[in-house]
């Protein structure tokens, strides 16, 4: 059984640690030769090797960005072996699952995991330890290519988790895309303010993924802009709402409605 | 030396735990008797005693919420002790500052420190270490008493920073309540997706904070609205500016903004 990856970042990186500390034989492919020497270096991948070499192997993890996968799927499946089984760990989930309907083998993933820091110098082989992991099989995903992925995700500790791809993107879009980018709004707020630092916790929790990965997260956003537009537009009613419920002194209200986001949060844990 | 403790909550309650463990002798006074009684049980303090008998000791902390810190100083004063110095840990500072203007034993202050949880069973005795502590104290306040309180706080490990009312309270509303009104707004927001969590690290961050003791919170905004409408106002442009950017599939300028943000966090810390 052979691992291969593609793009041996954060993710791709933080997967061989994880499979190769378990005895698998991982190669990894990456258009950055720094990434592989760093991989090499860290024990997340075997020997680094070319797009055509990896995609012949047995469990191929496509681990880059979002508007990516789909080309690079698409070349690496020109050399794609006979009983290969790929997978992909984009956080948009609609455009690489309409693709994989033509490619049985193909099981569109999204591991749950992550942080602030990229590349694979932050790596670590417990990344996806008790975290849940998607996969948004179609109609005509193969049943053994489906049951080797999740068989792998619960091997990195991880939850499978099967969702439509449109149910996903919505929700990664809520749970995920929207409080990047409420981070990013944070950090553009305190530019108004003196600088010295007298922030709390709250401070530093709303903003510790503020910033990230620049170019990974305009790709990852934009890739996820029709779900995202509509969940910003909802977003900026509500914050009218509470912006109404502050400038009219309505202290009852603003009571009300915090009362309700404790029982909310309660029921969504 | 005597200490006094107004209001034995998790703030309150965690001063008496941090002065009682090194020695001082700290009485508290709370309208609510479960207090008293988790507050004795915790060691927090050594008595509960009634507000005319706290208000005689040598340094008074006010740990109320932020619109019963001036009638409960009022009251306080009344049998106020000749020498004894006051001070509140509100999370507002305008309105207590223009008090204190003509009461110099009073030092307004804000202990940047607190968490999720609320009363005096979640309080410890490390709860400021490492944070700042504001004052906020004004032209007529004494020294003796700044002196006083800039003491005390180095003793719970908290560093004092002298801030002028105004600018605290422009401040904090960024750097915290703006956070609290966000963490609600993202629980508002995930009410739109069906049960089940598949949520990941930065979701739990963000979150942290929202519903937390709803009655406290809506006394904190309502007491911060000037402020906040401003901030709020200034937040909804900057989030249409990014609304903007993804309905226009502008992946260039959102990638700029995202590198600029990275930029600004650095420089914020």
């Amino acid at each position: 059984m052979q691992i291969g990856i593609v793009g041996t970042g954060l993710i791709g990186a933080s997967i061989g640690m994880s499979l190769k500390s378990q005895g698998y034989e991982v190669q990894g492919c990456d258009s950055k030769p720094e990434h592989i020497e760093i991989a090499l270096r860290r024990n997340a991948i075997d020997s680094g090797v070319s797009l055509t070499e990896v995609s012949k192997l047995d469990l191929v993890f496509i681990c880059v960005s979002p508007s990516l996968i789909v080309p690079i799927s698409q070349e690496a499946y020109q050399s794609k072996g006979e009983s290969s089984v790929f997978t992909d760990c984009g956080s948009t989930k609609t455009e690489i699952a309409a693709w994989a309907t033509s490619n049985p083998d193909f099981v569109p993933g999204h591991p749950m995991a992550g942080h602030e820091k990229s590349g694979p110098s932050f790596a670590t082989n417990w990344l996806f330890r008790g975290s849940k992991w998607i996969l948004t099989p179609c109609e005509t995903t193969s049943p053994r290519a489906l049951d080797l992925v999740e068989e792998f995700v619960k091997k990195m500790d991880a939850t499978p988790v099967r969702l439509k791809p449109d149910s996903h993107d919505r929700q990664v879009g809520i749970l995920s895309h929207l409080p990047h980018i409420l981070a990013g709004l944070l950090i553009e707020s305190r530019k108004s303010i003196p600088k010295g630092d007298i922030s709390g916790g709250s401070w530093k929790d709303l903003t510790r993924v503020a910033g990230v990965d620049p170019l990974l997260w305009a790709d990852i956003l934009i890739s996820n802009r029709t779900e995202l537009s509509d969940i910003l537009s909802k977003f900026s009613d509500d914050l009218k709402m509470v912006t109404t419920l502050l400038d009219s002194n309505d202290r009852k209200g603003l009571e009300r409605w915090l009362k309700e986001i404790a029982i909310a949060k309660e029921k969504q844990k």
